[in-house]
């Protein structure tokens, strides 16, 4: 377990720093305080993962013909993306901020920050860093709503994994997985089916792309009463109220080469909106446009716009249903920028005025194919280069821009094998489109907020915090997401001041177990899970039991189910 | 002139190709539609030229350690910038559709286009093509309100060209400069003065930066009354209700490196609105932040950011006056993407996660002059490069750095010379902030829409076009603005339908006259001013004689004064 040994000194070395750096200031901007408290029964945030805003005007233009994409109506002002501490997030901490409202470090997830630096992060007590804070679908279940989750990913990435679970590092998903599994979710659909399994060795190398625990989480799930499904046909018609899709082994497919087996990101968004709105008391839902941002990493430009196009498909769902539901609240926002995309490049430095869109887009409007699934299709001889480029939209290819491809596989004179077509692919299809990228990482600028809501004053305008997002949607539903922190996370220092005598029993360290003892009894909280166990009977509760690698928190159901 | 002549075949060429191309969108977005009419007494358009957003995100940071500037809290949407037939827009063609409601073609002010293809451009009947288009500047001094411009480039640049002239080419200072001087205009404040005097040798030549037409217009500015100023201590002591501040020779300074004898921007627009305000029926008042544009341009990131910061200084001027007015709308847009910057470059593809705020922001806040400054400050001998670099905030110039810029500079081995020096010093600031560009030109990316009106259903949200920015101006002030174009210019041609014999008398290139006879009487209508002769005696009449190189327009005024 040296990953996890390697978080609890990151947790120590991060305690050290608190005294030297610390500030706070307001996360609110002026508008989020003229919003009405409780004007929404339902809210649906869609996180379109690292979409720097280039992308969606190309988009637009490939795609829809410059015609409005279903988000467009819906920008409303701009989101601020720093972590507490540094100046360029990634997806953990940026969703952390988003589902909880607490401005984070990276690599956490849903977890409060340790140290807070920047303007926007809430300041945090000693006794309080890393300890989980309540994400707002958290505290919709709490509200008694109906909850879900959508991601193209596996569903154990960071970005689900903000508003479903709590830990000290991305990377934890077996933590992270059973926490999901344990949440009570009533929809939940995505990749990641791999990661519901033990591994078949006994493996407990967390890079195993299994779980490490020894824990058959789709066993627990079919026995929590899900229907578990692992394909588009089963989704559509199941009707079950409570579905766990879990439709790849990994990540799904992008969705311009997505087979029929596997669900659109706009059908999954369909479907779960039909199952959670039968609650009477309202839902919300949490939908992930996931590769959006794996596209931008490898600026891959035709992987890029399909997936946004795919992402505003699914936005058109929950918009169709927003219009016709006005309690409902519809967010669009991203979690951060990405590799720095432009329409417009080196080469049109002197002639930008001079060109017609199609100089922009008439490779991108042909392309059927991703820039990653054409990298696969060349064969070993290299000698279908030309075809597997007409399939990207490339039928102008010089003999010199082929053997650029051709020659981006082999090997150097000492053996080692190298393999850069991928890479030379993006390259050559933004070189024919006049498309520029700065970064393989994420950017630092604001990204677009998007707001549907019941009325214009309801509707949250100006330059935001990415944690005003959940502040906003906690408003919404009239929720106070930190008194729904300490109801749901009651940690084993508290209850020791509350006569318990607890003892964190790390003894497994993939399966620590929290025991608590009092007046003779004694209560055993396995982590990640919804249940204790006294004398070996097993008492479920609303809420999960968290470990940081520091202290171990269960819900306040739990510590008056051990009162009783 | 063969300029002017090669614009008369751009036109020809232009006419020949309508029937080809041609098509028609609606150019509101629904929110618009919603807004009420005739809610502002005074009109605000703010234009940071060139302002691509993460420019705005850097800003906040270098100068507000991240808190939000005067500008953030009214982001309410985004702009598409297209043109009516090119994917990226110049200023010319942006600004006139923020000022006329109509999405045009490259290089034209103020006139509707020929070609209309892409979305939201208005398409125009082929009489109208190169026709003016009244500005909203232009409509509300039809309307009895006053009216004003602010640039820091030379006040004839397109943007503030766009606003109150009408000219077929961005390039036509003459009759851009002249037709300014004309529209009787309350507040004009920028440089350029060098383009309000003839050439000394009588160059007719458009490039000698002078005016071509033999006219002494700064002598014409003082006659129709005007204070005409040259310095800020001018204009803060000013108390005449017409001012006109010519205040450099080419365009003002950056504000980074500004003397005390020129006025920041916040300064004009702050004099600007007193003077205006005085109009009991109120005003509309143009402001460019020109050099933002520039700046990009050139990739110069301290020459960017510190020209928001100017510019969004000046916004908070207007903000503070539009707070306590409430019967002033406010638009803060720029009109396109300039260089395809971002936080983040290729060398922190990896990294981003880790980095502090200073890691990208340090150098930045300690530069004291521009890019552009200090390319002028590096002695002939190249001895001070260290120095020099160390007041751009570059404190750790190595020795392979400093050669670089010192061998920027020099003579090929043809003896031919070479300056490459700002462009380096500018690559050292962006690898030492690890800022990324694209391109050095415009890029086509959304904008973003500010909006800062009395109530929230008079803000404009959602994503716009550019040319909605006229529209909702005009809204705000219950104008028609296609009315006012009726009214403001009547054509050649449909004076011939009155009765009128006209004759267009281009035997003097630089100054066409329209000569129309009825019954006996003659008018002359010398271009680009607010009079007509008639027995060698001036008539005055409300706006301006416009020549296209193809048709002749005077205002219905002056129709009216003919026929008295």
């Amino acid at each position: 377990m040296n990953l996890i040994k390697s978080y609890k000194s990151y947790v120590s070395i991060a305690l050290a720093s608190v005294f030297l750096l610390s500030s706070s200031t307001p996360s609110t901007a002026a508008p989020l305080s003229q919003i009405n408290e409780g004007f929404a029964k339902n809210v649906i945030i869609m996180i379109p993962d690292g979409m720097s805003h280039p992308g969606v005007t190309l988009t637009r233009w490939v795609y829809n013909d410059g015609h409005p994409l279903h988000m467009d109506e819906l920008a409303t002002g701009l989101i601020m993306t720093h972590n507490s501490d540094t100046a360029i997030a990634d997806s953990a901490p940026a969703g952390t901020a988003m589902a909880t409202g607490f401005k984070t470090q990276d690599k956490l997830i849903g977890v409060k920050p340790s140290v807070s630096t920047l303007v926007g992060a809430r300041n945090v007590d000693e006794e309080q860093h890393f300890s989980p804070a309540a994400s707002i679908l958290e505290a919709a279940k709490f509200n008694g709503k109906s909850i879900g989750i959508i991601a193209t990913s596996e569903i154990q990435h960071a970005t689900p994994a903000d508003f479903s679970s709590h830990a000290i590092h991305r990377s934890l998903y077996t933590q992270i997985g059973e926490q999901q599994v344990y949440q009570n979710m009533d929809v939940v659909f995505g990749g990641g089916r791999n990661f519901l399994l033990p591994d078949i060795n006994g493996s407990k190398d967390p890079s195993s792309k299994t779980r490490i625990d020894g824990e058959n989480m789709q066993e627990a799930i079919k026995e929590l009463g899900y229907d578990f499904i692992t394909n588009k046909n089963e989704m559509i018609n199941s009707s079950s109220k409570k579905i766990w899709g879990a439709f790849t082994p990994m990540a799904m497919s992008k969705d311009l080469v997505r087979s029929d087996d596997e669900p659109s990101l706009a059908e999954m968004t369909k479907k779960a909106i039909e199952v959670l709105s039968e609650n009477k008391d309202g839902f919300f839902l949490m939908i992930e446009g996931s590769q959006i941002d794996w596209a931008a990493h490898g600026n891959q430009t035709i992987g890029l716009i399909s997936e946004i196009k795919a992402f505003d498909d699914a936005v058109g769902e929950a918009l169709k249903f927003a219009k016709s539901n006005k309690d409902t609240l519809l967010i669009v926002a991203s979690d951060h920028g990405n590799g720095g995309i432009s329409i417009g490049d080196i080469s049109t430095t002197k002639s930008y005025p001079e060109h017609s869109m199609e100089y922009f887009t008439s490779v991108l409007k042909k392309a059927k194919i991703t820039e990653e699934k054409a990298s696969t299709l060349i064969n070993s001889e290299r000698s279908n280069v030309k075809e597997v480029m007409s399939q990207l939209g490339i039928n102008d290819l010089t003999d010199e821009e082929e053997l650029v491809i051709v020659s981006a596989k082999g090997k150097y004179e000492d053996g080692k094998e190298f393999d850069n077509t991928l890479n030379e692919i993006s390259k050559l299809v933004n070189k024919k489109s006049k498309i520029g990228w700065t970064t393989g990482g994420h950017t630092g600028e604001d990204v677009v907020l998007y707001v549907y809501a019941s009325s214009w004053d309801n509707t949250l305008t100006g330059t935001i915090q990415n944690s005003d997002i959940a502040l906003y949607a906690a408003k919404a539903f009239g929720i106070d997401l930190d008194g729904i922190t300490e109801k749901l996370f009651v940690s084993s220092s508290r209850l020791s001041s509350l006569g318990f005598n607890c003892n964190i029993d790390e003894s497994d360290e993939t399966n620590v177990v929290l025991v608590a003892t009092k007046k003779g009894r004694t209560f055993r909280f396995p982590e990640n899970k919804n249940y204790m166990i006294e004398n070996g009977i097993e008492k479920d509760f609303n809420g999960i039991s968290v470990f940081n690698g520091k202290d171990f928190y269960i819900p306040q159901e739990a510590v008056d189910l051990m009162n009783k």
